[in-house]
C-alpha cells in the first residue's frame, strides 16, 4: 500500500510517474534493455533527453536566450559551480541570508568570491523573507544570490527581487514547477531533482546566454556551463536514469495542466493547512503570513513532549516523515506537487484526532 | 525479449538486480515509498547505504585504514576532484598516458598542478601499456595517475605499478569487481559506475586516510574527502536509488562467487572472444596480447565498408551497441561482468556467420 509521504527530500514522487519507469525497467520502448543500460549518445536516449528538455522550457516558458543543463553535484555543487562560472577571484557577489541553505550557499561562495550579506533575516530567527524594496543591491556585484523557498522554516519569497542589470541568481530546488515563474527576470535558476522533479543526483541549471564564457579557468569541466552547453550536458556520462525520470515527471505535470494548474492546487493545499493550523490553539506555525512557504509547512505542537508520539501515531496511520529537520526539530509537512490534496486532508484529520486525544 | 548489450557504457547490468529493483519500485520494504522518494537521513535508507558499503568493503578486502566514498560528477569530476584534494598548486603530478581516459585526466589536471608524462603510448597509436619497470616515477610527484583499463581502444595494465613512496591513483571506472585487486598498492582509486557497478551518476572513492586533509582551500565541498568522509558520504544529498542500485549488484556479484569467480568468468570470456578473432583473417585487434582489455575488445573487419552492415544485422539478432566509439570507429564488445559467457558466444557464432556470409 502506498502512503502519504511528507519528506522534504528526496520526496514523493507522482504513481503514474513510478508506475511507467517500473513497466519498462527491464525493456525500455521495446529495445530489451533498460533505460539505465543504454549508451547516452545513443539515438533513443539523445531523444528522450532532448524531449526532456523541450518539456521544461514548454512548461517554464522558458526564453530561447537560456540554456538548460542537466548536471551532477546536486544544488550544493552548484554552490561552488555558480561563483566559479559568474564571478571573478575578488568579486563581491551580494546574497539575501533567509534560512539554512542560503547560509550554507554563503558559506561555500566564500572560497571563490567576497560575499556581501545584503539582508539577514537571520536576528529574527528566519521567520520571514525580507520586504520588497528593502534591501540595496550593489551596482558592481557580480550577482544576487538568493534563496526563494527556505526547506527547513518555510519561509518562502511572495516576490521576484528586482535586481536592475545585476544578474539574478536562485535556488529554485524545493519550488521549481510549483507555479508558474517570470524565468526572464533570472541569470541563472538552479535546482537539485529530489524534491519537486525527480530523484536526488541530478541538478537543472536554466542560464541566460550572456553569463555563458565566463567561468574561471579553474572551473572543473563537468561544471562549466559553456562547455557543457556545447555539448548539451554530455560532456561526460549524465545521470542517464535521473534524465530519464525528469522527463517523465515534466510530462506528468504537463497533463496535471503545466504550472498554472500546479499553481493552484499547491495554493489550495497550502491555505487548507495552514488554515487549520491557524484556527487550532493546539498547532502553531511561527513565520510570517506573507513569508509562508507553500511546499514545507512546519508546525509545533503546544506539548512538545508528544512530538515523538505524533510522529509515530502518523506513520503508522501511513502518513510518513512528519519529523522536522533534525536542526531545528518539531513537525515538517514538505506538500510538493506529487502530494495530492488528498494526502493534506488526512494529514489535517490526523492532526484534529491527535489533538481531540492528547490536547 | 533481453538482449546481449554490448556498449561501453552505461552498460549492461546483471537481470536479477534490475528485475528486483522493478519488483519493489514502488514499494521499498514494505515501507509504502520508492526508495527513491525516501530521505536519506532516514533510518532505511542508512542502514541500505552502510550495507552497499560493507558488501563493497568485503568484496575488494578493502583494508581498514581506506575510506569509502560515495560522489557525484562521474569519474571525469575526479580529474579536477583528485589533484584539489590530493596536490597543492605547482606540485608536479606524474601520468602515465596510455588512451583517451587517461589523456582526458591529463588534460583536466592541467588546471590544477603541473602534470609530468612518465610514460606515453601515444606514438604506438595506444596499442599496449608500457612495460612494467620501464618509467621512472619521480619521488618528488605528489602521486602518480593512471587508467588500468582503457576502454576506447582496449588497453589494460596486466601489472600494478610500483611506484614507492608516491600515492598511486588510478581510475578503475571499467575493470572495478573484474578481477581480484590489492587495494592496499593504491593511495586512491575512483571509478564510475556505469560500467561494472550500476548506473551513471555515481563515483565510487576509495581513498587511504593519510591522503584525506589535504585538499586545499577552493576544493568544492561536495568534492572535499575529508569532509564527505566525516559526513558519510551525506554533506549533501547523495544519488540515493543509484546508491541503493550499487548494494544489489555488490551482493549478485557476492552470489557469483565474488571478485575471484567474476576474474575467472571474464579471463574466460575474453579468451574465447581474442581466441577467434586471433584465429581469423577476416577480424582483427590491434593491441600487443600483454596489454588486451578483459572488459573491452575492439576489433576490425578485413573490409571496413561492411561495418554498418555489422553492426546492423548483430542488432537484429539481439546483439546490441557493438559499434566502436566514434572517435576510433570500427566495432567494440563491452564484456563487462553483467555480460554471460552465453552472450560472448553469441557473438562468436554471430561473427562467424557473417564472415562466412560476407568473408
Amino acid at each position: 500500500m502506498r502512503v502519504y509521504n511528507f519528506s522534504a527530500g528526496p520526496a514523493m514522487l507522482p504513481e503514474p510517474v513510478l508506475a511507467r519507469a517500473r513497466d519498462e525497467l527491464l525493456d525500455w520502448g521495446g529495445s530489451g534493455m533498460s533505460v539505465m543500460e543504454v549508451s547516452h549518445r545513443g539515438k533513443a536516449f539523445v531523444e528522450c533527453a532532448a524531449e526532456a528538455e523541450a518539456t521544461l522550457r514548454q512548461l517554464m516558458a522558458i526564453p530561447d536566450d537560456y540554456r538548460v543543463l542537466f548536471l551532477q553535484g546536486g544544488a550544493f555543487g552548484q554552490f561552488a559551480a555558480v561563483p566559479l562560472n559568474l564571478a571573478a577571484e575578488g568579486d563581491r557577489v551580494d546574497f539575501l541570508s533567509t534560512g539554512d541553505w542560503s547560509a550554507k550557499a554563503i558559506r561555500e561562495a566564500r572560497k571563490y568570491v567576497v560575499p556581501s550579506v545584503i539582508a539577514d533575516e537571520k536576528p529574527g530567527n528566519y521567520t520571514k523573507a525580507p520586504a520588497d524594496g528593502s534591501f540595496q543591491v550593489n551596482p558592481t556585484a557580480a550577482y544576487l544570490h538568493y534563496t526563494p523557498n527556505e526547506t527547513i522554516r518555510g519561509v518562502e519569497f511572495g516576490y521576484v527581487p528586482a535586481t536592475g542589470d545585476v544578474p539574478l541568481v536562485a535556488d529554485l530546488s524545493s519550488t521549481i514547477l510549483s507555479r508558474p515563474v517570470n524565468v526572464s527576470k533570472f541569470g541563472l535558476i538552479y535546482a537539485g531533482a529530489q524534491k519537486n522533479m525527480g530523484q536526488s543526483g541530478m541538478c537543472v541549471v536554466i542560464v541566460r546566454d550572456d553569463l555563458l564564457g565566463r567561468a574561471r579557468p579553474t572551473t572543473p569541466a563537468v561544471w562549466n556551463y559553456e562547455q557543457m552547453a556545447a555539448n548539451d550536458s554530455m560532456l561526460n556520462t549524465p545521470p542517464t536514469f535521473g534524465w530519464y525520470l525528469l522527463g517523465l515527471v515534466y510530462r506528468w505535470v504537463q497533463d496535471q495542466g503545466g504550472l498554472s494548474a500546479m499553481g493552484e492546487r499547491n495554493r489550495a493545499k497550502a491555505d487548507a493547512l495552514y488554515g487549520f493550523i491557524d484556527g487550532s490553539e493546539f498547532y502553531s506555525n511561527p513565520v510570517q503570513p506573507d513569508s509562508r512557504s507553500w511546499m514545507n509547512v512546519p508546525f509545533l505542537i503546544a506539548r512538545p513532549e508528544l512530538e515523538k508520539a505524533f510522529v509515530a501515531e502518523a506513520s503508522a496511520t501511513g502518513l510518513t516523515n512528519l519529523a522536522g529537520h533534525r536542526s531545528v526539530g518539531g513537525m515538517r509537512a514538505s506538500i510538493y506537487n506529487a502530494m495530492p490534496i488528498e494526502g493534506v486532508q488526512a494529514l489535517i484529520d490526523f492532526m484534529k484526532e491527535f489533538e481531540r486525544t492528547n490536547g
